[in-house]
């Protein structure tokens, strides 16, 4: 799929996960995608737990995530993306592992995108348990967490298309400027 | 280009910039795949300054940069994206403005590289200084600028292939693990 169309056509899609399951291939290559992003001073201070257990994944969408999150249980593959905040550069109280895991996260999303495989990026969930049920260390934080599926019906862009039409986002004009802030970029 | 590619091939050129000036439907055309990017709760925190004065460049790059990215003036364009932190969830500690801007901005540098175009976030600047210049009211945050630019010579891929053959990642195996914290997904 093209660039441009994957950014354009990628959307958080919780309520198309089939529960059928994914190649680990497919799972390397989203991996592999988020690696290869940049980061502060390269340090690349991401962290991927990808669970495939159907019990871990029933454990931890039900003892950590949130209500309207629930409906991931479904999902065959949930990544969970995390970094310890000490790994990666600090100014002035602006912490650079989560804009990294961000830029690594996109990665990842396109990926799954191109590869006619469905995502969601999910902040609401208790990150105390999750740490709990995976282990994850202490001094480490969750950015977010994502469920990888196979759309429930048709390709990526039949099981997108109504959220596509759907999606709320700021005009460019509200968001731009032009050498000074305040001054327009006149985008049309 | 394909989206794989896109990702597989973007990479931080500073040394690259051609000073040939960059149209304005390429530059609205990045700027839109940013404003694409999920955020959490769509809460969109981004803003984006466009700086294509190169006096106001000037005067940024000598004033604001790092030494080591001085060498970013030669670019036509600059683009800064910040946030007010205000704006995005903030989870004990965990702001999400900077997980969002990473989302955006990693939209951002795909769409540049697949339109040929050199990038390269920079985190290397006088945060006080640079609001000065641009007006960027006192509650925002800066997370990167990049330059936006043509290569100096050749396509992107040529003026891409040094530094990507030089490009240094952590391996898949040292970064993932499966269904528990430590666990080896062997990735191969």
């Amino acid at each position: 799929m093209e660039t441009i169309k994957a950014i354009s056509s990628r959307t958080s899609l919780k309520t198309q996960l089939s529960s059928k399951p994914v190649e680990q291939d497919k799972i390397n290559q989203v991996l592999e995608a988020a690696r290869l992003a940049p980061s502060a001073r390269n340090l690349q201070p991401w962290y991927f737990v990808v669970i495939t257990d159907k019990k871990i994944i029933e454990e931890v969408v039900t003892g950590a995530f949130s209500e309207g999150n629930q409906i991931a249980k479904q999902a065959p593959v949930m990544i969970v993306i995390c970094a310890d905040p000490n790994d990666d550069v600090v100014v002035a109280g602006k912490e650079y592992y989560l804009f990294d895991l961000g830029l690594a996260m996109e990665n990842l999303l396109l990926a799954a995108t191109d590869l006619g495989l469905v995502t969601h990026p999910m902040a609401g969930f208790s990150e105390g348990k999750l740490k709990g049920f995976l282990g994850i260390p202490e001094t480490f934080r969750v950015a977010v967490i994502t469920p990888l599926a196979y759309p429930i019906s048709g390709s990526y862009t039949d099981s997108a298309q109504e959220r596509l039409k759907q999606r709320s986002r700021k005009k460019l004009s509200e968001i731009t400027y032009l050498n000074r802030w305040g001054k327009s970029l006149k985008v049309g």
